[in-house]
């Protein structure tokens, strides 16, 4: 109890010096912020789109008594999942810095858990959209699917390995730190495919509905090229602000403070 | 002379001591050595797969009287330019270590220039290919066109960005060194990107050609797909070159030497 009394008191102190107190902020975090929230306004503007396009477009949503409007999931619950909450998950240490260490890996492992339930529903609903067509489609023989499978196997694989090194305890501090960067390289690496996958999944959506009347650059069209737009300004953001050395969130006092009481962290 | 003469003797004490010494060999240098080898290794067969797949299933390369053939120069041209030679420019200073950094900052300079001429050609032979056709094809509709002509002029402005502060004699040291993050960013954004539109590319390339038959997997289509998974293996293994810490070039005691002798490096 006094450890935690302690422990409080060095937020505190931290908290004063160097959190909210705009006058003496890091001028870094101040560009951090305002890319932030670009970022978030980004990914929201990407989302809304998308459902415009399937709503205005495509039918909208519907059940599996419908393969082509079942197909629309796909679009939205990737983009939702396996683009923005993914982005959004790889940024929460950065983004939250005063938060403690704990609760932001907590925090991690839960948004890439939503991000990967919709990527496991986005990906139901295509192949549903395929095997329950009339005739059937064919799966998996497309560059998109071939690719942006992978990315969501990398997902699972990295998520795997993440949960094991980082949030299991047991795991000795020279292996994390030893993990960390391979960690960091592969969720990266699936995220940016999750992205290469989109923008192929918005050309082959946009060829085989319209067909050469694409090129007249009709509503649906041009829509989905915007779309495209965003996911990669999106993606170039999240990158950016997960790897520009000066963003790097700081350990607390207080994650040495528990790092020190608990013997691991 | 005699200035020359000490940094020869500096070349000479290095390479002897940190050079080709095995032995004595940073293991991370073991590891850059095997992949950067897998990386030419991919980056070659990628741009032998892209030209069998258009000589064996699309007729091969012809010149404006016959825009089908002519078409055909543009995956050619954007793989072994915008994706190997780009790819390539970027990795010279980690693959030729012991070379002197004026040396290195020319041959990325050169190497980025013959880029660049190949992909104004494959750009050239795409218009024509539309311009030419009769009927004529609409340029500049497709989300490929779109983000792929971004990626273009993104290496544009970087390349003249890069020269005029890196090559050109007379930047502030604090102005180069406070602009590197940001050329080494976008010159590896342009890459990604680059690599995004090409798995599009080899998406529209595949649908337009093959229809619905791209379903049954033919010889195409598989090698399509192949060709799209090289463009990835190769992107994700130059960006970990290109970034991974513990690979990063170190001056050599000659770059110094320069450095203090001209005042400017």
């Amino acid at each position: 109890m006094e450890e935690l009394d302690t422990t409080w008191l060095l937020i505190d102190t931290y908290t004063e010096n160097c959190g909210n107190n705009k006058s003496t902020m890091d001028p870094a975090l101040i560009n951090f912020k305002v890319l932030y929230v670009l970022t978030q306004l980004c990914g929201l503007t990407m989302i809304v789109l998308v459902g415009t396009w399937i709503g205005q477009h495509y039918g909208g949503l519907g059940g599996s008594s419908n393969p082509k409007l079942e197909f629309n999931w796909h679009p939205l619950f990737m983009t939702i999942g396996f683009i923005y909450l993914y982005g959004n998950s790889i940024l929460v240490y950065r983004g939250f810095r005063t938060t403690r260490k704990k609760t932001l890996k907590l925090t991690h492992a839960g948004i890439h858990m939503a991000a990967f339930i919709l990527t496991v529903i986005a990906l139901k609903t295509v192949f549903d959209s395929h095997n329950l067509a009339d005739p059937p489609i064919p799966n998996m023989y497309s560059l998109h699917s071939w690719l942006g499978l992978s990315a969501v196997i990398i997902f699972g694989l990295q998520y795997v390995a993440g949960f094991t090194a980082f949030l299991v305890p047991g795991m000795r501090e020279n292996y994390k730190i030893a993990l960390m960067p391979l960690h960091i390289y592969f969720g990266l690496f699936g995220f940016v495919l999750a992205i290469a996958s989109a923008v192929m999944g918005l050309t082959e959506k946009a060829i085989f509905s319209l067909g050469a009347n694409y090129s007249t650059l009709p509503a649906a069209g041009v829509l989905a090229n915007i779309i495209g737009v965003l996911y990669v300004i999106f993606g170039a953001l999240v990158v950016y602000l997960a790897t520009e050395p000066s963003y790097k969130r700081k350990p607390l006092p207080e994650d040495t403070a528990l790092l020190a009481s608990n013997g691991a962290e």
